[in-house]
């Protein structure tokens, strides 16, 4: 049947342990949500002020004051809450929590009686709310509310949040859709889609599906909504004049038709995850046709080979099939994580592999890309090639940093990484009463109960670093079940055994499945070979012919001057060159780096001026490359950094 | 001694006859010259109206109205009466020239009682007059007013023009300046630099080099000029939020401490030009030093093969050493045509070869590039790579076109192509009383006068498709001169002969001097090696690194589609390859096409979806390959089209 066959795990069921992701999630714990709590608050010194607690504020009658910030500076409060919720699960924090739970409160003494609840309308007048979907972000909050207060109930039990999102939803239930006195209109911003699914999972209220799906079919629908709330309203859409026009929001015709993805980038990948989540609950076919449709024009149209989407600067957004400049890609982190969030669900139908290879391409190299090895800067955009020079002195280009920025005032990428750390487990982990399923490969506890019988499997790994996973599985009650373990797409070869048996490992749409009686200390031992590789872009892609990416596992690799000077694009890769890996535990905390056989232009004759000269044949000197993951770029002298590598 | 050594030959003492630049000329004046002529009156249907005709008829109290268009629109005129007065040089045409005195007289009319000319402040108020040198382009006008006046001065011997300017060039000495009661101002966009010197030397007024050299002076000096007249009157300039802030006027800091061109490239050129022309008048050395290091700036780090200049689009600038990218290129046809000024400004003064090379290089590619070969469409920008699908997509090269737009309107570059090609022979030829420089090789027939005796001197030439020039001289009288023939930096072996006897041909500082007393019917015969060669550019080039320029004789070729299928960037040339030329008359109004070994990257492997996959190494499958001169690319079915190509 046509439905969502797996669920994630729960952060509070699976203990990480491992060095690579616990350092991670630590890191958001101690430093991303208490630093964010003091920008919410603005109390950071020399920052721009975020004002998104003060217009809470404001809007409940605490203080008096206008509204300040960007229109959908609510949203930053609930993602920080649904960090914040994650969190508590697998690290309780009676002090935190407290912290939470009041500002709950606050936000709850800001919702109307209606319960109506976006800071800017109640604090600029109540008359002109619901006037500006297309821009002003009221279903925007009211999604980023909702998925922060469905988390917060799962984590504490607590439904006050839960009670204030329903309060919300229910509002614009009353006020937007088809009938009579109602208005036709959807979010200039998606992500209410996917939100009210997940609120209808715990309310069973058939008004937060309907409301949801709602979304979805009337998304496009001639006439245009945001077109006839332009004329009636006075506002002036900004994309009208270029070449995305209302698709810009994904919004210009229905989405059933679409099959390309274009416009915002992060708003796309929010949409189509609406889309799954509607699709697999309506059991509609066509709409996960679509889904389908999308998401194969994305990885094999429109995506980096780290997961990064989204070619253009002008819109954050998609441009055109093949179409991947390295220098002037936006790439924004909330992207690679909205593509993250639209595979998990489409994994989640399919049980396809496909999907998961993605997660792990983009969890591994566009996401964690965005935030720096010590939690304090991050980046909106994550360029596969940059000169520092040009950032500087080419306008076109000004979007692309050479490093990361301290998060200040209004930021969407930062808390969109703490949510999604913080809730790793559920992405590594996927399952039913009878199946688990290993996504991504993470050290550490989990407890999980299958065919009624508790089970505590052990993982432990040192991945991304080496492909050897060890399993073991401690149940008082011998228990039978699936254990999926993903081969990712990567691997080549591996090999598997169980309780030191070699077993044959045929991977079926990427899992290998084990189906057995597991008892108590049955062990696995699953070895995926991971030699350095080279990958190559589809000829089509103008930006990448004549190049070549190191890889190894799931990981990126990246040339930095630091390591080889300046001036990356005279470096080629020697053919067939001999690779040399090496972990180093003192370099960017702890990486294995490669070693290559390369060369570089020479540059011979050139001494003095000059550019151009009659061509006098390939001519190169021998040079040692060094390659470091992807991720770890500009943590050390900022440089020159390249992705793709001549051959 | 330091001063300008030759000048001009005027465009009515050369008949310019070789199918190659008759051809261009002949559009200019029975095309180019009349459409704009319809242009400037308003009468172009489909087309938004230029107002220049009108603005001066209100001005001159004609008319009611206000004032429209740019506010640069009065210069549209003035630079279509420059045309027209080279064009009355080498073809009389009463008719027109009777349209150009009536237009002069409508400009008079225009001119305020103290010389005062802009109608854009005559129209809205001359108290506000010099209160935004910054933008508002007054001194611009005067600057194109004076070139024009000149020009036509010289056309036609009338000095009603001459004397408009003449007014116009004292009331603003009168205004600016350092003097006490002068505003302390100059140019925001230069040209009245170079004009004003024009000027001097037909008035011999000090007055008129002394505002030159102001102009000059002041330039860039602490306190910055524009930041003051910002602050007194009010006005925001654009670019100091940018990373060029002053310099985008080349006002930044004193010009003779400019040893980068930076900013706006045409302003800069013009700029350039302007201070080689004092420099030379002055004798002032440190300024012809400042001129030099920005000369060697631009063409050893800041040329584009083309000799097309300014790398971006963001205030049409140059960016930084080494940066020029193929695809999003400004190039304005304008700024290549600036940069022949320069070069021919510093190679009078200098005599040297190098100069003129790059004349050469800039008019037949960059600058031709601009015009289709029937004269009725434009490019602003020339790039030196294009995928239409981008233009359209990435907003990021939308000022990129991949077909050239018709004329309408507002419009700079046109009208410079018309001004620079109906003075072609000035640029083709330069003399003295004892010297003819021979830079541009063209057929036609010269007379001249040297050592107080005319000579006729007959070049019979195809070039540019064959490097044979015929040269016959005819005299009444043996004339003793020094014929100097260039010998382009393109050209690695040539002979010739003088009455069929071998000559030693070694040329100094690029020019082969053959100093002697030359007799009626003395002929010489200079045969300058053609073959297809293959450039590279300096490997700080990022763009362009691994690839390679077909070149033949001074023009670049290209690939398009149209000859080559699409995909141009899966195309290498073969190592060493063979090349096969063909003069294809019915191609493109005639041209020298090029074919070569390629090979083209294999989609094998790629028939189904997919975007990365592991690299299998070289695999290319045999491709001929047919270039065409760059000049001529899109005048056929539009499409892909590439200059560098990968080796
Ligand atoms: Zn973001
Ligand atoms: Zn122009």
């Amino acid at each position: 049947m046509f439905e969502k066959k797996l669920k994630p795990v729960a952060p509070d069921h699976m203990k990480i342990q491992d060095r690579f992701w616990k350092e991670y999630m630590e890191l958001i714990r101690n430093h991303v949500i208490p630093y964010q709590w003091e920008a919410l608050n603005d109390r950071i010194e020399n920052a721009e002020p975020s004002y998104c607690i003060q217009n809470f504020r404001v809007a409940a009658g605490l203080e008096k004051g206008t509204f300040q910030g960007m229109v959908f500076q609510d949203s930053d409060v609930y993602k920080w809450l649904e960090a914040v919720a994650y969190s508590l699960m697998w690290h309780p924090d009676e002090e935190l929590e407290k912290t939470a739970d009041e500002t709950i409160e606050l936000i709850g003494k800001a919702q109307q009686p209606d319960g109506y609840l976006d800071t800017y309308y109640i604090i600029n007048g109540l008359e002109k709310r619901f006037t500006n979907l297309m821009d002003h972000h009221e279903l925007y909050c009211l999604g980023h509310m909702t998925e922060a207060a469905v988390a917060y109930y799962k984590a504490t039990g607590k439904r006050r949040f839960l009670d204030i999102a329903i309060g919300y939803a229910d509002c614009v239930y009353d006020h937007l859709g088809m009938e009579d006195g109602k208005i036709p209109g959807y979010p200039g911003h998606e992500v209410a889609e996917m939100a009210l699914c997940a609120l209808h999972d715990i309310t069973k209220d058939e008004k937060h599906l309907k409301l949801a799906k709602y979304f979805i079919d009337q998304r496009g629908q001639q006439p245009l909504f945001f077109d006839q709330e332009c004329e009636k309203n006075g506002n002036k859409c900004f994309w009208d004049d270029t070449y995305m026009q209302k698709q810009y929001y994904q919004a210009g015709k229905p989405v059933r038709d679409q099959d390309k993805a274009e416009g915002h980038a992060v708003r796309a990948v929010y949409l189509y995850s609406g889309m799954a989540e509607v699709a697999a609950r309506t059991e509609d076919q066509e709409l996960f046709a679509a889904c389908e449709k999308l998401w194969e024009n994305i990885v094999n149209r429109q995506m980096y080979v780290t997961g990064a989407i989204g070619a253009t600067e002008h819109g954050e957004a998609f441009t055109f099939d093949y179409d991947l400049p390295n220098d002037t890609v936006y790439g924004e982190t909330c992207a690679a994580i909205g593509l993250i969030f639209f595979a998990r669900r489409m994994f989640e139908i399919t049980k396809d592999g496909k999907y998961a290879d993605v997660m792990e391409r983009a969890l591994y190299n566009g996401v964690i890309s965005g935030m720096s090895l010590d939690g304090k800067s991050f980046f909106y955009v994550n360029p596969l090639e940059v000169v520092p020079e040009a950032c500087e002195k080419d306008y076109h280009k000004r979007h692309v940093k050479p490093v990361r920025q301290k998060w200040f005032g209004c930021a969407c990428c930062p808390p969109n990484i703490a949510r999604l750390l913080s809730s790793l487990a559920g992405y590594a982990f996927e399952e039913n009463e009878h199946e688990l399923y290993v996504n991504l490969y993470t050290g550490g506890v989990l407890n999980t109960r299958k065919n009624g019988r508790e089970n505590q499997i052990t993982f432990e790994t040192d991945y991304p670093w080496n492909g050897q996973v060890k399993i073991t599985i401690e149940n008082q009650e011998n228990t039978e079940f699936t254990l999926a373990l993903r081969i990712p797409g990567w691997c080549s070869s591996c090999s598997l055994k169980i309780n030191g048996e070699e077993v044959e490992a045929v991977p079926e749409k990427g899992y290998v499945l084990l189906n057995k009686v597991w008892k108590n200390e049955d062990n696995i031992l699953l070895e995926m070979d991971m030699p350095v590789r080279l990958v190559e872009a589809n000829p089509k892609v103008r930006e990448d012919i004549g190049k070549a990416v190191v890889m190894r596992g799931p990981l990126v690799y990246c040339l930095e001057e630091a390591d080889n000077g300046p001036q990356l694009q005279q470096i080629y890769l020697k053919e067939e060159p001999k690779f040399c890996t090496e972990f180093q535990p003192e370099l960017l905390k702890g990486v294995v780096t490669i070693k290559a056989e390369g060369k570089r232009v020479s540059s011979h004759g050139w001494e003095g001026e000059g550019l151009y000269r009659t061509y006098t044949g390939k001519q190169f000197e021998d040079a040692e490359l060094k390659f470091i993951p992807y991720y770890a770029w500009t943590n050390r002298t900022p440089g020159e950094m390249a992705v793709w590598v001549r051959v």
